[in-house]
């Protein structure tokens, strides 16, 4: 299954958007139903005080990542919208590149549950930082 | 009540070494015992699709206010770090100005229970934003 | 201000429905616009390995007066449901009596967003043993 | 893998002790290094308004899970905790039959990082109900 192209070109419409996204020098890797895998690098100017990524960055990463999954099984004409995520930090964001893949756990018409995963690459090594939980709102045109 | 130099001093010198802070322009406003103040402006490189600031500077500036009002409880050798956080997301970030304010629930030996509320100021009026639930982690120096 | 009459009949309607709250013994001590304050004993049914009180009955009070005041600023013929909730457990519910209040930060028209306090009293004495943030839906009958 | 029986005697002696676990009619269906599976009916006495399970109950099973599951990794003269959990609710308990099952993420010294997944069955057929994600403490005993 794959998305349509009119729900990727919405998606990475509003990717480009995002100056916070360029500012990380976030990518998209992969669009795919349910699934939306970013990446970055972790750029000097998004560190913590022992020189790490700062869990700020893997959140804004990760919950960019589980919303545009939820984006993805949305109708058409939708926007998404974070409602409400929640974050457990699991290891120091310590490497070169931040990966970070968002999935749906259900995908209601009012709501979507949305889960993420954030890994951290190190000389080939990945170890997962964070993982996601949360709430995607659809906004959709008013009619 | 006020927080000792040494804490202070500890406190500012964290907060300076975190480049993430630099980037989104953020300032220290007050340090109490148990409650920190952050602010910042919402810059162009900060923000999300329709040109409000990112969920993730929300999150960003309040987790950092709640980790260092936890740290104003802390041993004075302690370091803090997050081990979990939530956030809800309660109106778009419009504005010019956000403000932060990280509170102690209870500052515990092993582990700090913290809240954050998040406001924006908009040509004199503050809107509050997003509010946060978390869970801060005292680090000492080894023995 | 108070909540009107058909709204208190339909919340108390709503509660005397839940079997839980029979179970675990809890009444309805508040109900004031956006604010819920409910109280129930310590039974032995209810109980941790240690013979605190649960978790999971700082959760069910906790969620409960939570979403109630959350129903007491939808409309008259709204339903309530939670969407996610997330607890924080800061002390041991070791006592005789627990006392849950449920506020409304922030009612939207899709999305509610609520707090919850739960505290514990012994020998006179209240301790706050969990805090509680989450979302509520309102559930509007078909047109 | 499988659990050492010293492990496995305490989780069976902790989980016995748990009184609310008897009241909702719990019983451990599988026990396995870092995963715990619950099992219960969904009694009378657990309902909400409309006849399905509580979201307390959900929550409860959930969160032992979890619970257990990090106990499982724990050293042997650990007891745990909750933190703090936070529980996503994706369908009603519409059904005979709960499952929760708890995993554990990361185990670290002094913090698990868990997951659950809350399933009710009905007429045979499996539906996750919620989703859960939290942080458990290991107790020690004073040295």
């Amino acid at each position: 299954m794959t998305v349509s192209g009119v729900v990727e070109r919405k998606l990475r419409d509003s990717f480009a958007r995002q100056s916070i996204m360029t500012t990380f020098g976030v990518t998209i890797a992969e669009i795919a139903p349910g699934r939306i895998v970013l990446t970055c690098p972790i750029l000097d100017l998004a560190r913590q005080q022992h020189g790490f990524g700062h869990a700020g960055l893997a959140f804004t990463v990760g919950d960019t990542a589980a919303g545009y999954a939820a984006l993805t099984l949305m109708p058409e004409d939708a926007e998404v919208m974070t409602a409400e995520m929640k974050i457990n930090l699991v290891a120091p964001s310590d490497g070169d590149r931040m990966i970070a893949t968002g999935r749906v756990v259900k995908a209601g018409k009012r709501l979507a549950v949305v889960t993420g995963e954030v890994e951290v690459e190190k000389a080939g090594v990945r170890t997962t930082v964070a993982i996601l939980q949360g709430t995607m709102v659809p906004i959709l045109p008013r009619p």
